[in-house]
């Protein structure tokens, strides 16, 4: 029997938000792995698994993922994750890798699992989903990410302002993530659709260091970290009708 | 000391997908309450706290949320359900709402705790962030969500198939939710836009009873449950340039 290679998705940085299959498996003989962006690196995905007060076992094996775009350095990265991970499966034993957030979004874990699965079909894989870090941001302000019939936009804020105005009108909630590059602009952006009062900003959600900022206005000129977010509320949205359970209550 | 209210987010119906934070308060003295939809009616959210192996508390309270989108009788359910738990919070015990999925998304929470808050000020809220259902899909289904920039939208999908139209070309991902009341137009609308490959079906995510289809076309015709969802990856979208990291590399 070949080991399973698992996707633990430990959620977006507290500890208490880590569920309970991921948990299990962090305290099964499975192997540790986690990413980092280069040798002894700090990883994300260890430090919450490491704040839940379990120790990092002795074996826990560190996969270099380098922050680039290039394909084909990733795809060398793949490769030597998959070949250090294979004969480990291989000779029977669960490799567990820690994903921060949820495996599904925004993860390497998708990739991983290909390389791996491409080279040897035989290998199952378990995808254990996680809380994502804008639920998370969206609890600790209390800020609903999605009411009755509302859509939902998730956008790396780095599209530019003229994609958030053709998207602003079809969405009651949007997610811009990575919004560090053009902070300044936004707030512009979100001061002339008046929506200063409908925006919350977090950095780190989840972490320890998250840090939550209502007055978004008061952040202009200011150098933010990497990891933060915007969740805005299109208040006024002008919402067509829509259609709901078995009756067709218009045509498409 | 007045007790707190606690939105205990379950995800989608694995009980192994609780948070260990969920499961804490679960097991703490917290007066469990659940939503349903008619007095004596069946509880999702119950269901899910149920399948850990826990008995239901004897002192477990109800509180009936009518489906209905008339706001008068929602409005009167939520001030029914302020009232049941207020006197609890203000003895001094906290109350525990067991939420299907997670409490921020798509969820009767934030309307309940606005009530109490509305009533009773003083009252503190904590929100535990949980897996929403669409995750526990993607995760079930090995359906990568958003890969690195890439755009989701989720959408009931009761707003019809011109807003699709509209929408697919800046996402990379659509959740489309709800997708019952217009299955077989749905499914002529992703054959017309060759997505039939890129996308699965998945009726009651996370659930025991969850039913993944990949072959979508087969279900023409079908009657389906209400709680079905799809995903579609919109694999030929032409991206635009993306501003990364602190460069400003376009203007926006």
């Amino acid at each position: 029997m070949k080991g399973k290679l698992i996707a633990a998705s430990l959620g977006p940085g507290d500890a208490g938000l880590i569920t309970r299959r991921a948990w299990e498996v962090m305290q099964s003989d499975a192997l540790w792995c986690y990413p980092v962006r280069r040798k002894g690196g700090r990883s994300h995905a260890l430090g919450i698994a490491e704040r839940t007060g379990l120790a990092m076992p002795n074996d826990a094996l560190e996969l270099i993922f380098p922050m680039t775009h290039d394909a084909d350095v990733l795809a060398r990265a793949w490769a030597r994750a998959a070949a250090k991970i294979i004969p480990v499966l291989q000779a029977g034993r669960d490799v567990a890798f820690l994903v921060e957030g949820d495996a599904s979004t925004f993860s390497t874990f998708t990739y991983l699992a290909r390389y791996v699965q491409h080279l040897d079909t035989t290998i199952d894989v378990e995808i254990i989903a996680g809380v994502p870090s804008f639920n998370a941001a969206a609890a600790s302000t209390s800020f609903p990410l999605a009411e009755t019939d509302d859509t939902v936009a998730i956008v790396p804020a780095g599209y530019g302002l003229q994609e958030l105005d053709q998207l602003l009108p079809h969405f009651d909630t949007l997610v811009l993530l990575k919004v560090k590059p053009l902070l300044d602009s936004l707030i512009d952006w979100l001061a002339s659709h008046d929506l200063l009062d409908d925006v919350v900003f977090v950095e780190k959600a989840g972490a320890p260091e998250e840090r939550i900022i209502a007055d978004v206005a008061s952040l202009k000129g200011e150098k933010v970290n990497y990891l933060s977010l915007m969740l805005v509320r299109n208040r006024n949205r002008q919402r067509g009708d829509v259609m709901r359970g078995c009756k067709q209550k218009l045509l498409p």
